[in-house]
């Protein structure tokens, strides 16, 4: 367990998917932490580009000074230091490999396509990303989850706490995508709203809808409205 | 330790990156293993559209009948199953977060450059790639490598696992970004030198002009000659 006397920092910013993987790992664990919002729009702090000069993106976990990057990278770290409470990964090699290829499906799929969705003109959203996006969600939903209570069997573990992020994103991808989450993927939905009834999440995500009143506002600034 | 009884294939191909990555993880664990070679152009094997339905790419490990795709996923299973002989990743947690940073930049950088350099048409390699792929290669020799012995510190380690594959394709890179690593990037070649060593990647890689007239007469077949 960690000692009292160490210092947690993470550098964020609300709507991150990424962020709130961290967020959520802190919260089940009990870490305290600093929690600072980065301003990602031109104005990066010095604090950021020393901790993460590689990248240069959020969120970075700073644990008695030194920087740990990369939100699956973080999750890893924060369940191998903090071992006494709350185990993420599951004990079992070939379960870890599932659910690490799972998180890498995540990122190479459903964030690249939800990437691809959002940031493009209003209405010029490229059609094989959107495509993309609801196709991989609906995979996710069916070969990794299933009919289990969560994506780590009979507990909240690792791909939980790596997936759940997607779920303030949804509502977002729904408008963009015309897609309906709870006609086409209601297993996934059923399994966000039983984790939102943990405190470590409930309290770790941003509102859906102000989620998406942000990006419209981002759209805006970039001139993709 | 493995049982006798076990069986493990490896679906590769010999020219990848990621399949030299599983090989010498194997070899360093002295697992014997099948070596199946798959044919990647419009004739994947059956075995391997089952084994990978999501991605269909290689390399796969199958042990004991079940499938482990993403090769840092399978490295990091290899080191974790056969954990008696020659430890990969380092025990202390920050020192694993670090490997897996600088394994996940190889991967999002130097792989992604290359790929956009190799599989363009001859002559018309987007500068942008170039530069981003002679700078991504120096980066990992200062920032992960810099005077060490091995990426691993004093011993070879899961990172020198993960980016020796590297050392097969720069004869290629060189001739494609007109970039001379002996004087760019000393270090790297010393320490691939001394990685070449071990019968563990010496019979893993292949011979990087072999690799090179290889990729020449892949890209007479796509077109891009």
């Amino acid at each position: 367990m960690g000692e009292a006397s160490e210092e947690v920092i993470l550098l964020d910013f609300w709507t991150s998917m990424y962020g709130m993987r961290a967020r959520v790992a802190l919260e089940e664990k009990e870490i305290k932490y600093e929690h600072k919002q980065e301003d990602l729009i031109g104005n990066k702090s010095e604090l950021l580009l020393r901790m993460n000069p590689i990248h240069k993106t959020i969120p970075v976990l700073i644990h008695d000074g030194k920087p740990v990057c990369e939100s699956l990278i973080a999750v890893e770290y924060i369940d191998e230091v903090w071992k006494g409470k709350a185990s993420l990964l599951p004990s079992d090699p070939y379960e870890r490999a599932q659910a690490r290829f799972w998180a890498d499906f995540l990122d190479k799929k459903v964030y690249e396509y939800g990437r691809q969705v959002t940031w493009s003109r209003k209405g010029e959203e490229p059609e094989a990303a959107k495509i993309g996006l609801t196709n991989s969600i609906k995979t996710l939903e069916e070969e990794a989850l299933g009919d289990k209570l969560y994506f780590g069997g009979e507990k909240f573990g690792y791909l939980d706490v790596v997936v759940i992020g997607l779920c303030s994103w949804l509502h977002t991808y729904e408008i963009i995508c015309n897609f309906n989450a709870a006609t086409e993927c209601p297993k996934l939905v059923a399994w966000a709203k039983r984790c939102m009834e943990r405190d470590s999440v409930s309290k770790s995500l941003p509102e859906p809808k102000k989620l998406y009143e942000a990006i419209l506002g981002f759209k805006k600034v970039f001139g993709l409205d």
